[in-house]
């Protein structure tokens, strides 16, 4: 068994989902290996991780929508308010969501179901670099 | 270190959790690593994975009963409808929940604990056929 | 490729956030991995795991505070009440975060980012002996 890692950078531009599945698919096929497990993290406590539909755009615009009505700005009973109206709701949505996925790979590919992707979920408005890591192990 | 992977399939009848905690156990039997680790990844979006009670079925009952509160069918200002009022609440749900759970083992087991139980949790009315993929290395 | 395991033990005094990147970071720390994968995995299902921010105590007032009112204690439809008015409500925050969470090693170190701990979510109102497993691969 070997292993690999890889550190991806995504611009993100305001809140939303932002997909990732192109790079997670190049990160396991240029390391050849067959079966395996590719796992995915961020490095932020105001976005996370999410894998969901690819196919309707609109499950994407209703995510949004759910998370703004689930962990709306302005809760008056928040003290973490120092770095904008939108940082703690941002870490309460992180934490509802995923930090790290795992996903087995077979036959050289993860093993993503035919409508799934992988997505850095922002939850800030302004514009952020954000760092996932990816590690793999297999052969 | 050595590796191993299985798909189970599991059908379901409407929303619910559906326990696999033999068929992960058994899996990892099968393959005799004493340590390891074993990760359990689900291939849909509108079912999740769930380490739960598995001793009251009480518990099961309102799980159910709160996600059904939390992300009700009918909320009129979701937009993705085309595949029933029942999909976009299972996207969320699932959005909630876990895609993937990676479990130790040790001492030739998961280490789950006493009253742990791993679940997947259909968020779907209607019947489906749900995939599974159990990917293992260890020693 | 080589692996370890280990059981922490935590001791909790109520609802909260507790630490635990300092032992996170010197089981990898002592096993002299450059880089791999290190998973924490909780064995409980009324309290969980949470990555986040450390830096703002604040934060996890306000994490502590949004559980309390997305799952409050009281809900009259609840079912499961003999363990405890705070039982149930605990098992629904559990489910809504993680049991499990996957963390690559790079550099010998775990790569959380800078503002990211890693903590156990405790959900019951008397203390508790939890155990959380850590099992890490790599070279």
């Amino acid at each position: 068994m070997r292993q690999a890692v890889q550190s991806l950078s995504i611009q993100t531009r305001g809140q939303g989902l932002y997909e990732v599945t192109e790079s997670l698919a190049a990160f396991v096929a240029s390391n050849a290996v067959q079966t395996g497990l590719v796992t995915a993290f961020v490095r932020h406590t105001s976005c996370s991780l999410l894998i969901q539909e690819n196919a309707d755009p609109d499950v994407q615009t209703d995510l949004n929508g759910y998370f703004a009505r689930l962990v709306p700005e302005g809760m008056d009973w928040l003290v973490h308010t120092t770095e904008g109206p939108d940082d703690m709701p941002a870490h309460i949505r992180a934490a509802l969501t995923q930090t790290s996925i795992g996903i087995p790979i077979m036959s050289g590919r993860a093993v993503l179901g035919t409508w799934q992707g992988l997505y850095l979920f922002e939850h800030r408005r302004r514009p952020h670099r954000r760092e996932i890591v990816l590690h793999l192990s297999g052969e």
